[in-house]
Formats: C-alpha cells, sequence, structure tokens
C-alpha cells in the first residue's frame, strides 16, 4: 500500500482547490481561535521557541499532509514544518509523521485545528484503502459519494483517492444521474435519457438508476452510458451484469461494508460506492506532542 | 430520553449562530450544486411538485430539525416543510422525521445537502445519549472537546447538547486552559495561574490540566478553579477527588469510552470530556423517499 | 423564433445560479452607485414617484428579463416591474418590453446597471438565434465556448441557450476535453486516453482535440466519445465524419461566422462551437423612458 | 500611436484598484475552474514544464497587460511571464505579445480566463485608439460611459485611457449629472443646480443634458459647468457652442460613430462620448501557443 | 434647530449605502455576540417578552434612528420598534427616543451594538449642530473631513449632514484636492493644475491647498476652482478672501473650535472644514431600560 | 509610563486578531480610495520618492504602531516603516514617531486611513494611562467595557491595554455576566445563579450586577464569582466591599470619571471599569510630514 509515487497529488487539483482550501483553513482557525487564545496571551510571552513531533498513535495511510502544514503555515509562516511522510503512505504505529520547530505559541494555537482536518482525512484514506483491498485483483474500483461533510468534500474526495478509491461526481454540477424521482417525473426511463440528450451539455455520460432487472433492460436499450444497481442482491447483481454484456459501465450501489464488498465485486460489477467512506468518518489517531 | 421540551433550544443561541448557520448552509448547497444542477434542469419542467418523507431507519436522537429544514427553505422558500419530531426526542426506528411539499427539483436538489448534516447531529446526539445514559445517577456531566468538524464547531456542540452532555469552551478565546506547554514555558502551575490573573479579562476561571498527584496539589495550592486529570486511571482520579476534596471542579480527560465511562465516573470527578462524540460520528441513518 | 415556451428557464437553473446572479447584481449596482447618488441625493426629495418605459429599439430575441427585472428590485424591492415580453420571444423594433413604476430615485440608480446586463443577454441570444436559422434543418446544433465575459458566465451561457443554441461544459470542472498540449504531455492520444479512464470520475465522456484525419483515427481507436475538429476545412471535416461513421460524436471548431456557418454544416457533424457568441456581444438596442 | 511610454498607467490607479482587479481575477478563475480542472489533473503528472507564446493574430493597440500577467501569476506564481509589449503599444498581426514559461498545467489552466480579459481590454483600446485618430486635431477628447459590463469597469474604462480617451465620472457618486428627469423633478433647470449647489459635496462641476437651444440657455445661465448635448445633430450642436461661447465645457452625447465622430468633432464641442467604445466590444484576435 | 423635515435623508442616500450599512451591523453584532451570548442562553427560556425605553439624558440631536432601529431588527425581525423622535429633532433631557417591544433575549443582545452607533452619530449631529450655531448669519458652511472612524465613514458623514453640516469628498475617488505634496512632485500649482485638466475626469472641480497670498494668487490665475486656506490667521485670510473676490470658492482649513469658529467664519470665507466633527467625538447619552 | 517592554504585545494575540486587522485595514482603505485617488493619479508619474516623518504634536501614550504601519505596507509593501518609538512609549510633544519612505504617491494614499486608526488608539491608550495613574497604589485594576466603536473592539481594547487597563469581556459570547434583566426573568439571583451552574460551560466565571446592599448579599450568598457594584455612591461601595470580605471579586462600574476615579478607589474595589476609554475617544494629536 505504498503509494507516495503519487503524492503531491493534491497540489495537481488545481487553483480553486488550493483557494478553497486556503478559505476553509483560514475559517477553521478563526473558528477556533476567535477573539484570541486568552490562555497563550496571558501566560507566553510570545517568544518562547519549541519543537512538536506528530505521531501515529496507529496504523494509518497518510493523507492531507500539505492541508496539515498548511494550517500551521496559515497561523504563522516562521513556522518550520517538516514531513516525515508523504500522502499515500501506510506508516506504522508509532511512526513520525512530521515535526514542528517555532514559535510555541503559534504551535499550539494552531494543534486542534490541524490535527481536526488531519485525523479527518487519514481515517478516510485508511479506511478506502481497506475496502480496496478487499477488492483487489477482481477489477472492481472503489467509488465515493455525496455523503461528505459539508465545506471539506474537497478534502473528502482527495483522501478516498490518496486511499485507492475513484472519485464519482463532485457535486450535482458535474455528471448526469437520472434517479427514481427524474425517471418517473420524466414518464421513464427512455423520455428521460430522451430529454438529457437533448439539452445537456454533450460532456456528460447518462448514468441511471435500476432496480429491478426489467429497468436494467430499458435502461441499455434506451442508451444509458453507465447502470446503477441501487441495493440489489449479488445474485440480482450478477443477472444484470449479464445483460448488460458490457454494453453499459455497471456501478454498485447500496450498503457496502468490509464484509460484504468482496461478494459484491465478485458479481462482476465496474464500481462499487461506498458511503461510509466520508458519512462516518474515524478520526485517525495522532499526536502532537512539544519537546521540553 | 424524552427531552423534546428543550426542543428550540437552537433558536436561543443567537444571531451569530443563526448568521453562521445561515452561512454554512449556503455554502453547503454551493459545494454541492456548483453551477446547476445538470440532471434536474434536464428532465425536470421544474413545475412537477412531490412530498417527500423524512424517516429514520434506525433508533436515533434527534438533533438539528431546524437546520435541516433550513436546507430546503434556504434553497427553495416556497417549500413546506412539517417536522414531525423536535430536537431531543429518542425515536424508533421506522418514524417519520418531517414531510416536505412543493417542487420536486428543488427537494431533489437540497436533499443531500440537508442529509448530509442532519444526519450527522443525530449522530452526534444520539452517541452523547448513550454516554450520559452510562454515567446516569454519578451526579457526572458528559463534556465535548473542540475536536470537532471545521466549519460545523457550532452543530456539533449544538448537538452533544441536545443529547444531554455539557459543552467545554468554544473555542481558545472562551476559557483558559493550562496545557503542560504553558506551564512548562510559565517555570510551573504556581507561575502560570499568577500570569493569567494579572492579565487575562477576570471573567474566566482557570483551569489546569495535570498528570500527576503532586501537580494535583500544586494546581489546588495555586488557587486552580478547574483540574483536569489527563490520563490517570480510575485509582489515581479517585485520590485526587479525595486530594481535592471539592476546593476544585474535577474534569476527567482521556480515552473514555461506552465501556469505561461509567467506571470514570465512580472515582467522584464531576466532568468527563469525550472527544469521540464529534471526532469520529457515526452518521444516523436517514432515508427520504419522494412519494410517487 | 418564438420560444417563449420555454421563459422561465432561468429559474430551473436552480440555487446555485440564483445566489451568484443576486451577488452579481449587488456587486454590479456597488461598482456604479458606490458611496451614493450624488445627483439625485441633491435634487430628489426621494418621494417622486414615476414609470418608466423599456422599448426595443432594434428587433431583438429577449434573454434575461428575469435578471433585468431582479437588478430593480435588488434596489428597490417596492418597485413594480411588469414583464411586457419573456425570454425566447422574438420582437419587433418599437416593442414594449417591460414597465416599472415607483420611486423615481430608484428606477434612475438601477437604470445603468440593468440595461448593461440585458442588453448583453439580448444581443447574445440575438445572434445566436440567427447561427441557429442558419444551420436549421442540418441537425447542427450551435454550442457555446469557454469565451465569457469574467464573472457573467452563467449569464452568458442561459442567454446561448435562450437563443436556441447548446451549452457546451461551464467550466474545466464539468467536461474532459484533451486538447493538443495535454495529448503532446501524454505521449499521444491512446495514452492521454488512458489516463482518463483511469483516474477521472467515470461521468465524464472523453472529448479530443484533432488536427488531421490521422488524428482522428487514432482518437476513435482510442476510444473517444466526442472528437472536436479544430479548425479543418469543410472538406477534411466530411471526410472526418465518413470515418467517423456515427461511433462518435463530432463537434467542429474555429472561426465559424454567419457567413460560412451553412457550409459547415453540411459536413455532417453534430455540433459547431462559436467563440463570438459571447466574446464580441453586439449589445441589443433597449431604451429605458421615464415618463413625464 | 506608440503610447507605451505612458506603460505601467495601471499600477498609478492604486490600491482599490489592485484589491478589486485581484478579487476580479480570483472570482474568474473560479468560475473557470470550479472544483478542478478534470482534464489536467487525470492527465498530466504537474510536472510538465513548458513555454507559451502569446501573439497578435491582428493588429491592435496593447491595454491590459499587466491584468493577463497577473491573472497567470494568481493562478502559479512560480510562472515566468515576459511582457513583450507594453499598455499603448500599437502592435501589427503577427507580433509576440508576451512569453510564459513553467508548468504546463498552470499555463492550461489560467489560459482561457486570462485571454477572455486581455482580449476585451485590447479590444476596446483598439477601438478607443481609432475615434481618438478620427478627431486628431480638432482639439476634442473622446470620453467613455457607464455603459460598462458589470464587474468590469475598472478595466474597461483603463482601456478607454490607454487607447486615448478620457474617462468620464466611474459611477454615479463621483460626478453630478442633472438629466432630463432631475430637471423635470425639480421643476427646472435653475431649481435642479440651485439644490446641488446647497447640498452637494463642493468638490463637483454641474453637468447639465439639455436638448434644445433654449435649455442650452438655461443651463448657462444658471451657471452649469458642464453641458452635454444629447442626440442632437451637427448644426444645431455648433449653434449651441456659439451660444455657450466658453462659458462652459461642452459634451456631444448620442450614438457617435467612426463614420460620423469627424463631423461632430468639427462643431467645436470638447468632448465626444462614446458608448460603444465598452457596450459592444469586439474581442482583439490574440493567441496563445504552447511551443512543444 | 428642528430639521425633523429632513429625516428619512438616509433612505435617500441609496442602496449601496443601505447595502454597507447592512453589513455594517452585521459585521458589528457578530463582533459582540461571537458564539453566542453565553449569559442569555443559560438564564432566559428564550420566550420572555419585554419593552424597552430609550432615553435621551443629556440634549442632543438626533441622528441615526434608522441604523438604531435596523440594529434591533437585523437581530430579529419580530421584535416592534417605535421611534418617537426623528433625525435632526433636537431634544431636551429626558425625553423619549424610542420603544422597542418583543423578545427579552433579543434586545439584551442587540441594546450595546445599537446603542454603541447610535450615541456615536447623535454625538457627531450634536457637535456639528453647536459649529453650525456658532457661524449662523455668516453665510459660511461647515465642512467635515476624512478623518472618519474606519468602516463607518457613511455613518459619520450622514450624522454631520443631519446636524447642519455639508459634507466634503466622500473618499480620495470623489474629489480632487492638490495638496502641497502633489504641488511639489508637479514642480508647481500651475502645473499641477495643467496636469489634472489633462487627465482626470472633467467632472471634478479642482481644490487646491495654499499656505500664503502669493499662492493664493497662483492658484487663481491657475484656474482652481475651490482654494483651501490651510492654516492661516484670521487677518491673512481675510486678505486672502479679498485677493480671491468672488472668483474661486474659498475655504478655510485647521484647528477650527467652537471658539473661534465665528471669528474665522468673519473672514468672508465660504465654508470651514472642522476635523475633530468626527475624529474626537463624545458619545450622547442614551439609556436603554426594560420595564418590569 | 515606559511600557515598551510590553511592545509586541499585539503580535501576541494571534492569528485571529491579525486576520481581523488585516481585512479592517483593508476595508478602511477601500473606504478612503474606493475607486481610486484621483488627485494622485492625474498629478503624479508614479514614480516620485519620498520621505515622511510622523510627530506627535502633543504628549500621548504610543498604541498601535504595528497597525499604523501596516496600513503602509498593506497600501504598498515596498514602503520602508521605521518605528521610532515603541506600544506603551510615553513621547513628549514633538518626538518623531515613525519614518516612512519610498512612493509618494503610496504614502499620501495610505496617510489618511493609517492616521484614522492611530490617532485613536493613542487616545485611548493615553487616557486610560491617566485613569491608571490616578489609582496607582491602591491595588484597583482599570477595566474597559463593550462601549467600542463597531468594527474596532480588538483595536480598542488592545489600547486599552497599552495604557495599563484590563479588558473585561470580549464579548457577549465570552463572559457570563447577570444583568438586572436576566435575574428578574430568572426570578431571582439564586435562580439565575442555578441556571447558569447547570447549563453554561463551566470555563466562566459567574458576575452579577447588583444594586443595593441586599442583592450584595443575595449575590454572594448565591456563589457569585464576581460582583458588579452598579452607580453605587462610594460609603455605599464601602459597605459593599465590607460585606463581601473577599469572598468574591469587586467591581465598581458607573460614570467613572477624572475626578472621581480615585474616591472611588479607595472603596476598596478590586476593579473600576469605564466606558469612556472607548466610547468617547479624544484622538492623539499626530501629523505625517513628508520632506520635501
Amino acid at each position: 500500500m505504498q503509494q507516495s509515487a503519487d503524492a503531491g497529488w493534491l497540489r495537481r487539483w488545481g487553483l480553486a482547490h488550493n483557494m478553497r482550501i486556503r478559505k476553509l483553513i483560514l475559517r477553521a482557525l478563526e473558528e477556533d481561535i476567535g477573539s484570541g487564545d486568552v490562555t497563550s496571551r496571558s501566560v507566553l510571552s510570545g517568544k518562547e521557541r519549541g519543537t512538536a513531533r506528530v505521531i501515529a498513535k496507529g496504523g494509518l495511510i497518510v493523507a492531507g499532509m500539505d492541508v496539515f502544514r498548511d494550517v500551521f503555515l496559515v497561523r504563522d509562516d516562521n513556522l518550520v514544518f517538516t514531513a516525515m511522510a508523504a500522502d499515500g503512505d501506510s506508516v506504522a504505529e508509532g511512526s513520525d509523521l512530521a515535526r514542528i520547530a517555532g514559535s510555541t505559541k503559534s504551535i499550539l494555537e494552531a494543534e486542534r485545528t490541524a490535527l481536526n482536518l488531519f485525523q479527518r482525512m487519514c481515517g478516510i484514506a485508511t479506511l478506502t484503502a481497506r475496502f480496496a483491498e478487499e477488492v483487489k485483483g477482481t477489477g472492481v474500483s472503489i467509488l465515493d459519494t455525496r455523503k461528505t461533510m459539508p465545506g471539506l468534500r474537497v478534502l473528502d474526495k482527495y483522501a478516498v483517492r490518496v486511499g485507492g478509491g475513484i472519485n464519482h461526481r463532485f457535486g450535482l454540477d458535474s455528471g448526469v444521474l437520472l434517479k427514481e424521482n427524474h425517471i418517473f417525473a420524466a414518464g421513464g426511463i427512455a423520455e428521460a435519457i430522451r430529454r438529457v440528450r437533448n439539452t445537456a451539455p454533450p460532456s456528460f455520460k447518462i448514468e441511471v438508476e435500476v432496480r429491478s432487472l426489467a429497468e436494467v433492460r430499458e435502461a441499455l436499450e434506451s442508451g444509458a452510458h453507465i447502470i446503477m444497481l441501487d441495493n440489489m442482491d449479488n445474485k440480482t447483481m450478477a443477472e444484470a451484469v449479464g445483460i448488460i454484456g458490457g454494453k453499459a459501465i455497471v456501478e454498485a450501489s447500496g450498503n457496502a461494508t468490509l464484509a460484504n464488498v468482496a461478494g459484491m465485486a465478485r458479481t462482476g460489477v465496474d464500481f462499487i460506492s461506498v458511503g461510509s467512506l466520508t458519512h462516518s468518518v474515524h478520526a485517525a489517531d495522532i499526536s502532537l506532542i512539544l519537546e521540553q
């Protein structure tokens, strides 16, 4: 699970992301610091210098090192931050993740905000990697969903990517997905697809959510590019894959867990989307310790 | 666990919160909708009307009904939202939580954002209530921490309150907490407390984090108002409580779980703070279904 | 060219657009009014009431009536705005477009900003309709580009739609388009497409820009979903269409004018993209006259 | 038409402009890049380096080189931008305008936004210069209007200045202009001017719009500092100039074109304002080509 | 000093002001309320209703009643605010200024912010009125300066107007004022004026600051529209007025006080600018009392 | 009154303050410069270089040197700013405070905004120091209030600190203060305190405002940590201090002036809060002079 060749990926996500991440960091620091850290202001002279070690207190996949660093640098750009692991690295309990040197006051004021973000991102990547491990060799890719924390979607989706998953659409503006309600309103799958063809930008594939083999057939005949099998059992999914026969991409959706995802993968689908990757994150256990 | 007498609590949190919540909702909707929902725009005429039912798919404590509603109303203030449960209610699997009537397109566009927030808040309240239940009758209160999701602290802390917990300080600006590093920098507990006395606003109590019984005694003698026992075992905590003898408030901190919290409570401390209430939230299972 | 059945389209574009449009209107009014209209403030008592007529001083396709109205209402929500034409209507010189009644001062302060936006949008729709007319009956659709005015893309693209065009991707985040430079960097069309397949969200079709028939063949074999013929002459385009044989969508790009677009359409391509629709807009001639 | 001695003019416009321009650039980049450039992110490693040439594909007056550069630098401040022409330069078709070296990905992501702004600004300056050329030697100056694109007024007005025009007021807050409706509401020119004198800041001249020679006389007698002749024919304008006899500044307004502006200038007015300079801009033809 | 005929003046200042005032009120409330009023949240149920009386505890000129009201309404638009005096009214000690009924909690949370703004504005108007009274009958008007509190300029200048003063330019963008340094840089008054003539928008008068009678003459000959006599004694000012002889407007500037302003006025100048009106405000004494 | 050992205090107030101060400076500059300084733009080439001296024109306590500097640097980061005094210094009339070298145009454009802030801050510190001097040796500390200028609270409170005062709570979110109305609503002091104990974060002390000796006793018995004596005469205050007997902190509030504060201090209270420190500031007299 060594992926550090891919480190730096975050930078490739471009300005909009960096801009948004920077705003997010500022808002997070403002939320925590408010009108000022009354404790540090009273006790510290501001001249104390220290060095902090950041340690993994459990095994984890690193994700978000740049974000973690930036929280400290946004707080005080005189801090010296040394990353000792890279996004995608699988590290063991006790590993050093980073070292931060400079104003003790600045380190203390940024600590909580930085860890809150980093622990979430590592938690997401770690879980994603476990899902990816389960389906290894089946040709199936793990997809995320839009079940992310409001304000943090970019980071959540990035962490999924670091953990070995593939991103589904970022939002309602970057993918066409016809759900049951759209189909109902249009009067059927065929008509819904026809409408998209006539008015949507041609750049999007058309994905259709189906609940039965009859709907699988209808979607296929109407020219759906992606067919999402919603909450089907594995046997029905396997049949659906057979019917589709490679003429559309197949996504399985609904309640995938570490326990059942391998079985889902063996049905022959192309993608399995997993909401819990981002809606029920277990924070990775990471500590910051000031050396004395 | 019926707490609906306390419903409406969110409104009492005042403008700043409402303003911030409104901005948070707008940002969350913008994050998801971006340059527009290409699916709905292509398939729906905009005139379709529908009614959605919101259902608890597991037992949970309701928290954030006003926020949930506001996401829909910010998206389209012509929607009619009917809450069928109130913050603090303990509801069983299958219970109706709300009903939303109006433009199908508006409901579909707000659905994901609204659920992302609501499921998190209900998840926090539900877990907090389980912790509170564990310490019931001991006189101990469950405290939250600053380990919240950046941007969502107000909602996270509100949900803790609904679940029966008490809020610790909101941020670094609203409480004095002398940690090991502050004490080290000041040259000792007594000196750190002296500095706070001389320069901090007199409105704050002084809380001191201690790691040994010697430190407990020093903090007590130096006039600490709150003593936080950091990662002590239960036996040591009980001794600390004895030493303090009611002359300061006592908070236990560090790795409280549902399994061990009752034991911690029996040591006689006043508060137990629990980071996992907000840093490792399990989203409550809630569905929105459009009636056809 | 009567398209008013489609009026109200703007509303269907959803919150994100409405939010952005509202911000845009506020910024535009602030830009013009700054620290206040010194003329009106000095001369008017604020109690004068008047009625303004808005008149087309040339034939045009109406686009942006809602935006035009909203500028007045944002300035003063007591104004009474009556639309006398709808988006998509083709109106003759001298037609009444709207009537606005209320505070003279408010009308005068919003006038310039409202007209600046409305004249541009009608100008875009009118030109788009002329292009659409030229290719009528050929099955070809007119596409817009990203050559829009910074800050106004939503309105520019909406006006294209009203004029009978189809929107290309809204931005770099909502469509995959492999240009010469991407292909060069990847080391060829096949490799570039392979990379997109492996990492991009599966929701996007893959569009490839090509400059020769050899590249057409390579793109087709590599599985491109859309092939953009860049600056080819009509004869080469016709050959390309023959080679593609319906196995991919074909877009013609480069210097389309009212004079040559019909010829381009006869080559058999599916779409023709036209940058001048939005980069060189001729403001429609519209006047606001206060009745005395 | 060599004006590069005046290059750097933009910098002299001061912070407010620079701040606003920076915000405008950020908004423009966000509008185009949104949640990220999916193509570049998928195909490029982020390490590719390239050099782009920016070429005038037609003769033009350069305007906005600093803005053009800043879009690239805001996107990636490691890019090396070399201007090869300066604001005010008149360049021939085929001229090199700039060279940009650095990350290919950054160049590609900023390209469209940078060109959208630069092509508009050069287009405005080029047209303004043609108007200025037409009135050369007559002592008349070309004025712009408030018919600018919302959000872009500063850039539009700057480009006019570079092209050899003079700016009229920036907005309603920076000039007093009594139009027909103000005069009607006040009950006459004399009373309108009297009110301005009593309450407006003394720093403003008073400009009055007139439609007849009778109004010219009334404005003159009432002490107008500037008289705007609205939509008069040349003969009437010449008479008006005679009546005014140097006792007020004279501005001609209404439908000036390249064909008729010289004739208007010969009437003896001081200024001619031209709305089409900014409301119907023809984008200058400029290409960015990556060297391979 | 009864000026209430002019009440409502604030509304006439137009959207930009209202928008800015609304933002200012929001920022002010956020500054004070932060993460919430911990006292009210703990003690009040949120259902308490009360009525507050607002009383002048000293004689004063009312200014800013709309702003005062809006703070309460922004906080809670269910409050019922009844103004009992109008901007421009001169009220005696003990007078009722307003009555506010509704949620006790809302009233308490808005109280301080509302009073902070209102007391400043009334303080400015009251002092301005005293200056205006001193120069009554001399034909001189009192001008304000740019020595206002950052963020509050609109309100400060409005209050001056209510108190009977005239506003000087709002900022550096709305008036030309050649100070010593500009003149020095240009190489003399004549050259400085020439440059303004050639490049500045023609809408502005040209004001020149002078320090000697020689400079008065030079400014006059160079065509200055307004001559500002900087820190001259009254005798010199009278001579300057004689030299100018009505050919330019004359402003006296520098250290005007209530004690010396009448003497300055008798020199024959047109305007006297007074920095202390806004840089050293004495808050008017106003109380809010909740009835029990 | 030499306090420069404490200079740099502002930096210790942490990011949130610095961020807010930076935003405040930007808003202040935008407010003053708007669409640009028309005078400088017309007269200066932008290449003029100059040096400005900043001089105290009266004795004062320096406060806000960093803010003063930052206004210049935000405007133009090429300016060279040399502080010649530090926050807390007591300087005599005629002292040099700072020297600024660089673009004349930049200096002129930042001058007014920088002085407006600096003169206020020095004014506050100077007055606070006079109050502190009055109570010297009594053990009493001078407290500020929330009667600050909206938008400037951080600076106002910082200046109080520099002048030798202590800050009371920053806003409603950082201190519990039970006023008459809270007590009335709760049904008495005891009940109000009980409610705070049960629901407010434990980090806050509980302060109670009292108006009689009976209320002093009730507050004391109910466990108030701080008792605020509201508008009592000195004799009653002395009695109250006797009753309290060191079991709570005592704050005197109401109409403290330089004339009466020493007498109030002799009653034995711990703190005296003074609203006029920030609500009625007399700007310190400071000049900026460009050397020629």
